[in-house]
Formats: C-alpha cells, structure tokens, sequence
C-alpha cells in the first residue's frame, strides 16, 4: 500500500549554518545573516518558521546550524523543541548537512515529506509560496518523485545555476541542471522560458531521499548511517563527519537521479545577497529612499538607511546605502556594495575581531 | 605720566556667549560651537586661552559667557579663577558684554590693555598670532588708540563687514568700516588690497575703552555703572541689563571713535562658521579627506568623517560630511552644508528637545 499525502506528515527542515560577511557592519561571525532583520521587521531565520504557521507542526520544523550558532537559534525558535535544532560539528555544504538532517528525524519520524528550506532567503508571497509549496508537497507524495523548485528569472543572473525543464503545467519535468552560465547564456536563458533560478529548495519524502543518497551518494549517507547505528554519540560525530565530502545537495543527488520535478513559483524570491538586494524588495519614499529606523531627509534619493537606536539626518544624498551599528558605521555607494567585503577582509587582516 | 606698555597688565577678555547650531549634531543648546573639538583634538575655547599661555596670567584672563553655560565654562578653565567667568544674564550682543567685563574687570584691576578675543574662533599660527597681538597691545599702550584686527581676504566674502584702511606697516589707519558687502563690492574689496575682514578682535586700554563708551555709548555703559555703584547685586543684573541696547561694539564704538587703528595679521583665521569651514584648515589624506576618529577608506575622496567611538567605514564616496554623535548621525553632502540649519529648525518644529 503506497503512501499518500494524507498519511504522510509534513516536516521542514531549515538550512541555517550560513555565515554572510556582505552584510558587515550588521552581520558578525556570531550574527550572520538569517539572524538579521535587513527586509522587514523579523529576522529571515523567523520569517522563514513564521510562514510555516499553521502548515507545519513546530516539532516537525528542524533547524540545521553549526555548533556556534545553535544556542543563539534555540533562543530564537522557542516554539520549536531544542533537539530540532540539528548541530552539524563543521559546515560541509549542503549534503552532508541534509543526510544529517534526514538520519536525525528518521529517530523521531518513520516517514513523511521533507521540504528544504533556506534561513536566510527573503520570500515576498507567503500565500503564493503555501501553495507552491502544497503543489510540490503532493507532488513528492504521490509521483515519488524528487522536487525541486524553480524562480523564474529576472535577469541573466551569472551567479545562480539554472534549472532546464520541459512540460507545461504547475509541476514540470527537470531535463538538466546547468551551471552557472556565462553572462551570453544567462541572456539566453532568460529569453527560453524555459530555464529557472534553482533556489537550493527542495521537497521529498524521507524514504525518497534516503534511497537517493542510498545509490547516489553512499559516501555522503553511509559514515552517518554507521554513526547512529553506534548510538550517535554526540562526541563521535565531528570524526564521523570529517569523513563526508564537502559537496552540495545538487551536485551529490539531484543531477544524478533519474527522475526530477520541478515547481515554477509564483512567489517572489530574493536570496538577499548584498545590501542592494535587501533594499530592492522594501517600501521606497517617494524619493527612491529606504528607511529602517528614525531618518530625516532632505534633497535624497535611491538611498537606503539601515538605522535603528539614532536618527539619521541626510542632506543631499544620491545612490548611499547607510548602516548604522552599535561599534561601526557603514557608508557606501550603490554602486560599490561589493566592497563590503573588502572591508571585512582589512578588518581581519588588521585583526580586528571585535568588529567581525 | 602717561601709562606705558611696561606698566600695563595685559588683560584677555574672550566672548564666549555663542551659541551655533550649524554645527549640529556635535552642537547643541547646551554644547554650542566653543565646547567643540571640531578643528584639531582640543575644544575651540581651550585652543583661545591656551594660545595666551605664557602671555597673559590666567588671574587675568575673562570669559564672558550666558548663565546656562557659566558652569561648564567654569568646568572646561579650571585655570581661570571662577569669578573670572562673567556671566551675561542674558545675550544683548557685543557692545553690552564687553561694557559688562569692563565694569567687572575694573573691580579688580585699576588700569591695563585688554585684548577682545573670541571663544570660537581658530587661528592657525599661534606664534604670528602672539606677535600680531603684541604689535596691537603696544600701539594701544602706546599711542592710546583703539586698535582692531583687519583679516587678509582670501575670497569675496558677503557675510563679514569690512575695514578699509590706509597707510603702510604693521600698524594701519582705519579710513572706515564697511557694512557686509553685496558681492561686486566685495569683489572690488578683495582686488584693493586695502581692505580687511572685521574679525571682532580689539585692543584697547581699559581708560580708552571707558572714554570711548562714555563718549559714543553711554546708554551702553550707564546702566552697567549704575549697577555697580550700587553694589553689583548678581540679582540685579538682570534688570540692568534688559535696559541696555542690543547693539554691536562696532556699531556702539567703532564706527563713531575718531582714530581707529588696524593691526593687518599674518596668522590663519577663521570664524569656522560652518561644517564645510571646519574642514579647511584641517590635514587631508593624499585623496583629501579630512577624518577625526577611525576610518576605513575605499575609493573615497573629498570627504570628511568627524566620528569618535565608532569606526565609520566608508566606499566610493565623495564630497560629503558625516558627523557621529551618541544620539544623531549627519551625513550630508558638502554643497549643502546649510541645509544643517533647516534640519535643526525641524527637529524645533517636531518637538525634539532631546536632540537639540
């Protein structure tokens, strides 16, 4: 007797080890990005939960974090038990991080679907996402098939991979996943219709993944699989996970199986990359301006002020993106957001600490 | 037996009623301009008394300044015997706060030449300064005459008045003093070669300041004498000092003594009237940037950082100001650096005590 969706529990798993220098000064080795509220009122790590109200159980939301983020998610996520917040002992990418996830729920759950989420992607519809979600959440139930979602492009986008498919309707099949193109390709991409953003989301069920990783990717599976059988020691973790290979979900699983389904989505999305991704998605002023915190503004535009416990006064001002922290300032031009990281990379190189 | 140089303690008498909102946020109500270490790393009225070191005896240096800043003048000069802060009831220009340190200075000290300085005011070359003074101090002790000081203009400035001298040397004539100029006028002025900025900075002796009051001011100097006769009760400055007229020293004496000399200096000055001017004077990195406090440059040119406890990072920025303070941030371009006015004239409209 196959299972169905109606027999199957819904469970989720958040991917929330990422580190995110490019959002110095607000982001810190100990304050990485899910853990920011830069698009909107609530960190992305709460938003990301919050949207699952009412879809998925709280003790059916797992966190995957490293060891020194875990407290700190705990504290964020009360609702959520503390042993769903998963503590890989070292980020390896996404593989080895999801076949922890999976052998760690398989304790508490026999079977179910899995949707793979991230912590600190932005999403602008929740309803739209429910329901993309809902689609592919049937999807893996009843076709048993790996799914995958796919954000429609923008722009030819060089930093993604893209996802190649073909059929019609709200669940397509996936005929290649491509890397990240030259920027000739992304444009052609973006002409097809047929090529999306792959996001890193995912939806499965537990038996589906396992026997993928079973025949994909034992290397990946099977240290894990000898580790909980010994009792999951905590302590014998971090030797069992110096042996996985650092590699990702995509690369590891979804090129290599058969059969996978993709999801178009009608969500917006945004993976909030930099400064200037966390202001595209906000509220403007008439001028242009973004404001997070007490601004007064004259004569500025396409400016972004990420402010908080002082006023920020502004005269004259074009294209600035402004970050106001506690110990350090931040003033840079649209334009050179990218620098943020070389500033990151002074401070470390001058051994500042305290401000990384 | 005239009085001569040798004779006749030297007296500084430095205005330091002002207030200043130009240079908000480090400016405020209780924090004017003179409390500030805005041109190099001490505050503009320690800059003012430190330059008479070794010069005038501190017993012998005044301070005239408003009841709501009499303590912390009192606070910053601990040098200064307290009765030296005289304190003004009330702001009614120049010509009533130099009446009122006259008849104050008189109590302690029978005769000697005064020099007028102001608090916020910087000047660049402390030794010229001392030698200019001294030119000044022994023409007034000598040849019993008032004695200002005519600044070498630098451009066509409207918002100064004017002396336009004759004669040659270090101790000129004043033909007149000229109001502040439309500017075609002060075009002409700077081309002369004969004109000087009317910094507010006199020499006289305490006998040629009385004589010059009585004769061409009395209703400056009466109420003040009247006081004083009778006691010199503090509580009833007040009402004294409401009678007195709101006028300017050069209006009140000035412009109507008889022979007036100029002292034509050599030392760098400035009123450091607003932010852009508080920068001129100061040492640029090699991309002419001026920064008080830790920086981190990237591509950044032209601009000017008065921070303090935080480190402002800064990228691909140009030509603008910032200022940090504890409860305020001004970033603002330098072109529009009156606009700091507007911006206090909002926070009064909004009610924002807490941040004037």
């Amino acid at each position: 007797m196959p299972d169905t969706h109606k027999t199957l529990p819904m469970i989720a798993v958040v991917m929330a080890g990422g580190r995110g220098t490019r959002f110095w000064p607000r982001s810190r080795n100990a304050r990485p990005k899910q853990f920011l509220a830069i698009v909107g009122t609530e960190t992305l790590l709460h938003q990301t939960v919050r949207r699952l109200d009412g879809h998925v159980s709280p003790d059916r939301i797992f966190v995957v974090t490293t060891e020194d983020l875990a407290a700190e998610t705990r504290r964020m996520l009360p609702e959520l038990p503390p042993e769903n917040v998963i503590v890989e002992p070292e980020g390896r990418n996404t593989a080895p991080c999801l076949a922890l996830a999976l052998v760690e729920i398989e304790k508490k759950i026999p079977n179910g679907v899995m949707a793979v989420l991230s912590a600190d992607h932005w999403i602008g519809d929740p309803e739209l996402f429910l329901e993309d979600l809902d689609t592919a959440v049937k999807h893996a139930a009843w076709a048993r098939e790996l799914v995958t979602f796919g954000i429609k492009p923008t722009y030819p986008e060089t930093g993604y991979g893209y996802i190649e498919s073909e059929g019609r309707g709200p669940v397509m099949r996936v005929k290649a996943f491509r890397e990240k193109p030259p920027v000739e390709v992304a444009v052609q991409y973006l002409e097809s219709g047929r090529h999306f953003w792959n996001a890193g989301m995912f939806v499965w069920t537990l038996a589906d993944f396992r026997e993928g990783l079973e025949q994909h990717a034992p290397e990946v599976l099977a240290p894990l699989d000898a580790w909980a059988k010994a009792g999951s020691d905590p302590a014998a973790l971090a030797a069992a996970y110096r042996q996985l290979p650092k590699v990702a979900i995509d690369v590891a699983l979804m090129e290599k199986a058969k059969t996978v389904a993709v999801v178009p989505t009608r969500f917006r999305w945004s993976d909030v990359g930099s400064w200037p991704a966390a202001i595209e998605f906000q509220e403007t002023d008439s001028d242009g301006n973004v404001s997070q915190g007490e601004t007064l503004l004259m004569d500025t535009r396409n400016c972004a002020f990420f402010g908080g416990k002082r006023l920020i006064a502004a005269s004259g001002l074009d294209n600035l993106i402004v970050v106001d922290s506690d110990d350090a300032l931040l003033i840079c031009h649209r334009d050179r957001a990218q620098s943020v990281k070389q500033i990151v990379e002074r401070l470390k190189a001058e051994g500042r600490e305290d401000l990384l």
